[in-house]
């Protein structure tokens, strides 16, 4: 299984917006609005790569108000 | 249910050293090691916050080979 | 008694128009403008953290010109 | 009065005992344990800003287990 | 050889576009779209080195969709 | 004499008009475009430090196409 | 093929030394010192992501004067 | 002239130390303590560029105390 986790930061004040958002897209199987450097963090997982990359690259950071996001490639021996 | 997502760098190459003692302490669910631009991501989780902070800065904070953390607290209404 | 930092940067030259908001929103006890890393320094106190939360997320995030806020939740036991 | 905030970064497991240091130097108003991307802030007052200055370089840096320090200068006209 | 390394933060979702973009540049030899802390790496060389400057100015930097650049000047001596 | 020096990132193309601007403006002693993290470093200097403020936040941060600044004041007994 | 970009930082002073370490990783197809935000460029290339990680993990990161580095995993589809 | 600015971060409580030796160092022509995001800025100027980077690498940043270093290399088109 590969997993990636991306945190997100997004336009102040849309954080339960981009958070209802991010938990319909296939493959996030967990999203949680957090205080710090980012403002959201969102668990990516699914057995193919490719499909990985494109959920992060087309869903995640194409929404609308996630103005930045930092991607953690998860190590599949790490875990 | 009060969580946290710790993320850890620790000295370069001690990575799978960390990794099993992170996952021995309690209160700590999930760890995963992680290329970019932090090592390790910890999430940990407790229905009593000083204890959560307890585990943050007590256990996972004095851990040998931990170079620096950067908490996350998660928001209970943004999950 | 929770309390928090808000570290926050805004746009360039809305400094004072910030400064005069951030005051008037409850739970503020304290604003300064410093030079550095970050533009404004807001402290926020209340009893009540589920309060703490909003007055973050609701007043001081949706303020107009506060262009990114980094969130220092202090802990109580370290005071 | 001549106002500093400085972010302290600590030796990890090291924050209750710079805490209490912190607290007992002159001009150092303001001690609070933070999570985040900082370990310990400390708000610093003096008319002086000579001393001042020298409260942050000879008394605050000089400190044992103290990492690493971001200053923020107040601006006495925002605040 | 003068060599460059420019690592680009682009809008979320122009990525395609502007790796498109920066392969018809003169003098960019390697592009390639990253996870992590930035989304293109771009490699620039020129056998002289006010070209290559005026390369990352002119041409990369201003390019549609690109938001931020951090250029690594490679070191003749150390390659 | 109060000295500052002050890190700015400005809107991708616009530095050449930018670094213009800035030497007109008093008390800027030194303009200089870089490669790396900051895109202009700009000196700045004053005997009386309330101006030197001033033309920090007044003219060099309100600045068209300036973006963003970070602000490094000058330590006078260290120089 | 599977590609990453290594960006380190070494103790300082020890670039030379890395440098010439790094040269001789299988796996590593090209190595530049660079004056900026990190000291050392490294592209790693193996068509088995697997030895990929290792390479980075096991070789790069545990190279003596290494002292941290920031992993970019290039992503097939955009190169 | 080839001009390269270099942010220094050094050994909290040695800034006076390193400052000394900043300044007897060739092509070194300014030399400042700041607060703030580093501790102290360094110019260096020398017509031969190899000069500078030896400069940059051989002296400064081998010198005891200094933690790291950010090189901006000045732009000469652009001063």
């Amino acid at each position: 299984m590969e997993t990636a986790y991306v945190l997100v930061s997004c336009d102040l004040g849309s954080e339960m917006n981009v958070i209802e958002e991010l938990k319909r897209i296939d493959s996030v199987i967990e999203v949680h609005g957090t205080f710090g450097a980012y403002d959201i963090i969102v668990k990516v997982q699914n057995p193919d790569r490719k499909k990985l990359r494109e959920t992060i690259i087309l869903n995640i950071r194409k929404l609308k108000y996630v103005r930045s996001t930092l991607t953690l490639m998860g190590i599949p021996e790490q875990s």
